[in-house]
């Protein structure tokens, strides 16, 4: 499980295998379960709990949609007023609670209720995930249900169990954890996540739950966390849609018994941000319909956010991804891509490579190289899909994750409440 | 071939019949040719000329993209050095001459020269259009044998000839006109057009060419062509692509004798616009993979911007297009779209109506509401699709045109080059 881009940590390079799932534990000091409510259909796990035997820090990165789901307004407003001290986490999949009114607000209240109650912890210290259809109210029953099973051995207690009970239209459960060596000993971070459509940087309907057993001030877990979310789940496309209810949850249980200070807040950082893009990899390596994870470098920035913004348009674009598909080394639809970004580029001075290690290169300054296309073909085939771009203008840059795009995306995406 | 859109007017409702794609005729004052030359395969016409026995008043308005291509920097000269007096046009499919660097730019000059020569003009008086793939340069030779071709009896002078000589990927040409009643008679518009992927407001793969037989100053066509164009072509988007190469080229022949003055501009900008929208909602229509046409109407905005901001994220959302492909009235991505779309909206005052005429409602204030959803389904399976969402801001709205997301977008898309 170790990944090249983030040396001694262990992370899932593509989607992860049985025995990783198997083997995948949080980090110390939390206990979960996962149950079947019948929100999903086919009595699959739809429900899940994630807690801490005492309170631990807390911190979250919510979407940015102005049709914010009712979960998301809850877990803000108990993030505030509990300065960011909670027991736990409840997630459901099958419904998002969202565009649900008032009535989906007393909904989110009260499954942070029934899974207080469930781990003798105050309803204020709760937080709560939804995913799913949007403008459906939760059924109470069913959670009923479901917080009855959780309790008995009908529940599950395997981290993997929890990691899929969040999970939709994904194909794997997506799981990832790193250590950080700092003074007195080492820490861990362990997360996992969902999402396959609708995912687009600056949050998407995408789930993720980080734990760690560092002891961490609120304050502090929060912007390690905003940074490790910056540079990975902000970093990804699949359909360039951002949902309702994108949410990202860190918990700091304190368990190993090493606090994070000034000096050790880098490394803590470093192991969030590895286990953030791992997750967020997998996450477009599993975009709806999708056969191959697309890494794209931009380079030669003068600022990360304009390299940014020209990923972000190559990502997104329909026209690049088809093509990737179909293998096609149709470079013409990268560039124009680039063009309509918004970014302040020079056309003359791009240019363009597929493959890792800048195998075969397209486009020097502007202009079209004579290059083999049976290799440039070959290259788009591969899992993960490399591309780099440079802009020739500084010396910034960034990687985006997206994925290709298939027929399949759209059948997946044709029926998806019928 | 009337519009109930704009009465009195004669424009295409959907893609055009044959029998209206014979009857099509360019405005007074203008001749027009179609050749093949071998850019495209398999024989097909790929080469046209429309021009004017006397200098005619010419406007552009052009991609924003940052690659531009060979032939838009090219006009953009043209139209600065002969004040907007120009002969004609020349136009190609299947190469863009894009990406092309100066050897494109000497191609597009060498495209004027012989289409200058071919009808006795000077080549500072010739516009330049081409489309197709980007990074590939111009064959002279293929072109030298259209030009020949285009003064032959093989060339045929039909406009619905030309206007399918510039066509890639479209199942149909584009056709639209209309007439507007000023002091002194009657003036008419006429417009082709070509464009079916990489489609997406302010400019996309699209070309097209408006003739009228007003007398009308350059600078007084340049504002009436903007001003149509502002509510027609960039109020389409089929996959949120934009390209190297759009263009939209009007000229002026005079040859009604009737001369459009500050009184009548307004009723020639009407004609523009009919046309102009005519041929947006035909390219939308004939986007790639699509089956039918939505018609997108935001409603209840503080401003015809903010209007446009939340269409425009509506009408790019592949969710959004593959659950209308599917007839699937999964209407929370609609609102997940409007709540990204970045304009100030609040979420408590939405309402969401499928059908022509409020046909069925969906949400009303932010909420859900019960609804028939055979019907909200069969209301998916029209086409023109109609949806309506009103802000419940202010009395500013405006009306946007996308079409369905299907498999078959994929397949086109996936092997475009090879």
């Amino acid at each position: 499980m170790s990944d090249a881009g983030h040396p001694g940590v262990a992370a899932v390079p593509l989607l992860p295998t049985d025995e990783q799932l198997a083997a995948f534990r949080l980090a110390a000091g939390f206990e979960c379960a996962a149950a079947a409510c019948g929100l999903k259909k086919g009595g699959a796990l739809d429900l899940a709990l994630i807690h801490s035997a005492r309170p631990c820090a807390a911190a979250g990165v919510f979407t940015t949609n102005r049709f914010q789901a009712a979960p998301v307004r809850f877990d803000r407003e108990v993030l505030a007023t509990s300065a960011g001290r909670v027991r736990g986490i409840v997630a459901n999949a099958g419904c998002a609670n969202a565009v649900t009114g008032e009535r989906g607000d007393l909904d989110a209240r009260y499954m942070a209720a029934r899974a207080a109650e469930r781990i003798g912890a105050e309803p204020g210290q709760v937080l709560v995930l939804s995913t799913g259809v949007i403008g459906v109210f939760l059924d109470r029953a069913k959670l009923d249900r479901g917080f009855a099973a959780l309790g008995s051995d009908a529940a599950s207690r395997a981290p993997a169990d929890v990691a899929r009970a969040i999970t939709t239209t994904d194909t794997r459960p997506k799981i990832a954890a790193a250590e950080a060596r700092i003074a007195g000993g080492t820490i861990r971070v362990a997360g996992f996540a969902k999402g396959a459509g609708m995912i687009h940087p600056r949050m998407a309907t995408m789930l993720a739950v980080l734990t760690t057993d560092a002891t961490c001030e609120p304050s502090r877990l929060d912007r390690v966390l905003r940074a490790g979310v910056e540079r990975s789940f902000n970093r990804i496309s699949v359909d360039g849609d951002m949902s309702t209810n994108d949410t990202v949850l860190a918990l700091a249980s304190g368990a190993s018994g090493l606090a994070v200070d000034d000096s050790s807040e880098p490394a803590f950082e470093q192991a969030m941000e590895a286990v953030c893009a791992s997750l967020a990899r997998q996450i477009a390596r599993d975009g709806e319909g999708a056969t191959r994870l697309i890494e794209l470098a931009v380079t030669g920035a003068e600022s990360e956010p304009q390299a940014h913004r020209v990923g972000d348009a190559i990502a997104c674009s329909p026209l690049v991804k088809t093509a990737i598909h179909g293998r096609d080394p149709n470079w013409g639809r990268i560039l124009a891509a680039a063009g309509y970004s918004g970014a302040a580029i020079d056309a003359a001075r791009v240019a363009l490579w597929f493959g890792d290690g800048d195998a075969v290169q397209l486009v020097e300054r502007g202009l079209p190289l004579a290059f083999d296309r049976a290799r440039a073909s070959t290259l788009l085939g591969t899992d993960p899909v490399n591309i780099r771009i440079d802009l020739g203008l500084g010396s910034h840059g960034t990687t985006l994750w997206t994925c290709d795009l298939s027929a399949e995306y759209v059948r997946i995406n044709a029926d998806y409440t019928t």
